[in-house]
């Protein structure tokens, strides 16, 4: 890799560009955002060599393409640099569904173009706004969903840039990608953005937010990210997010009905869940240790 | 305070030992557990200044008897321990939930002992197990909750030991506390472990515990809490929880309606969540600055 473009300077694209620009032999790294801001910021932390306001100015030389913008600017993001990516260029994303851009890409691409969808699944706990860091993508899993018309080599560039960030690269069928994150991550943070909203619409909020503590700031931490991102996203897998809604309605309504009941102890549902959680803890922290 | 006893040498009340004994002039700190391990540990930490393996043997002396056993152990201890509390003792407890320990507190202990239920809000945002620490108290708001036959000077003697150990007394009517913990802490744990359940019996669990990261483990971190402890939580308080899952559900077949409907892009309840997030943040900034 020459020249890596990386497209959408946020908090991945811009730590995607710090970690190339550490690699012992990095690649020319160019940058486009439409804010300018971003596009500033990124320029200022060295995370790219130089920052292009058009994208059609941007992508031009580039091997490869990154683009690191919300789900829903993708679409045009293809649209608009569909004549300008190089012949041989090899396009990867990192949004979060995969379905619908994997498809946009057959249909709008040129024949000399690949596009392999690419989804890093990046590990923090937290909410809210993190700065870019380099290591960002180090040991964590990186979702790669080629199909079977992906030119093999294609496949191999995004899988050696992962390979270089220090992520793992993990095979997955863009649709079998979408029912996954539907439930370790669209699911929950709909829980949470919908927790909060339950308890500050009680009469009792003033109290409950005097109270509320470690087990409240758990909960509701994933509803502080930024809602147009994720309005976006859902949208894209609602039908995946829907079939999680329906067993977790089930669920809570039985756990519901046994509370109402007078037999109110959980106790088996409740030493299952922890079980559960324990187990993924132990093989979490097993796998982290294999990657290291 | 010339005595205080902790019942229970747990998390809290082997925490609340170390707070005591830091004190610059401490009280004679006694503990009891059923446990033998838990009274070791308690003794060999300082914790206490003596461990004693009979309740009626640790009682007699206290000015003070801090009840800090699990819920389901409380009306136990004080059955127990009715007929040997010192005339002119108080007696408070750490428990979850507070109008039946408050109600059968009023019911057993004779009128020369009074009872103050007390609620610490410690604030860690983990799972699992923490190790005791004399400033798990510091800086968090502790509930405490008299009711209208409450002496004032034992009212006044727990405020007292919960200020010297770092808390803020916050007072309550035992009802109005759980319907408020009902909110902040119980749903937001029965969600967790709910949520943990419904994803750990999907058939592809395999692959999404692959891929499963900072989201899920947020979302999930509730649901390795101790189970038996949890259930005997809800139990007293379950129907408080029953009317927030009724919330919970309504909303959130709301949500599932909206995005299955075609039209699934929910970006003003996401953004009103956000809204209330990010208030709430800057509200226990602001507060947790004024405590300091």
């Amino acid at each position: 890799m020459k020249q890596v473009t990386i497209v959408g300077l946020g908090l991945i694209g811009t730590s995607l560009g710090l970690a190339l620009k550490q690699l012992k032999n990095p690649p020319r790294v160019i940058g486009n955002d439409v804010q300018y801001d971003a596009a500033t910021r990124a320029s200022k932390l060295k995370a790219v060599d130089r920052a292009e306001r058009n994208l059609q100015d941007a992508v031009p030389g580039a091997d490869l393409v990154v683009i690191a913008t919300p789900v829903s600017a993708i679409p045009a993001v293809l649209r608009a640099a569909a004549s300008v990516f190089a012949s041989g260029c090899v396009v990867t994303d990192t949004g979060s569904t995969k379905r619908e851009v994997v498809r946009l890409a057959q249909e709008v691409l040129p024949p000399s173009v690949s596009f392999v969808g690419g989804h890093p699944m990046t590990g923090k706990a937290t909410g809210g706004v993190e700065e870019p860091d380099a290591s960002l993508f180090r040991d964590i899993v990186y979702c790669l969903t080629p199909i079977a018309a992906t030119p093999g080599p294609a496949v191999a560039t995004v899988a050696s840039m992962v390979q270089q960030i220090g992520a793992s690269p993990y095979f997955v069928d863009p649709a079998e990608h979408d029912g996954l994150v539907a439930g370790i991550s669209h699911l929950p943070y709909l829980l949470s953005a919908t927790l909060m909203r339950v308890l500050a619409s009680e009469m009792s909020w003033r109290e409950m937010s005097d109270l509320a503590a470690g087990g409240f700031e758990l909960a509701t931490r994933l509803a502080g990210r930024d809602p147009k991102m994720y309005a976006d996203i859902l949208a894209t897998n609602s039908d995946n997010l829907v079939r999680y809604l329906d067993r977790m309605l089930a669920e809570l309504t039985t756990a519901r009905d046994k509370l109402a009941s007078g037999q109110p102890r959980l106790v088996a549902e409740l030493e299952d869940a922890q079980k559960k959680r324990l187990e993924w803890e132990e093989k979490r922290r097993r796998e982290q240790e294999a990657r290291r």
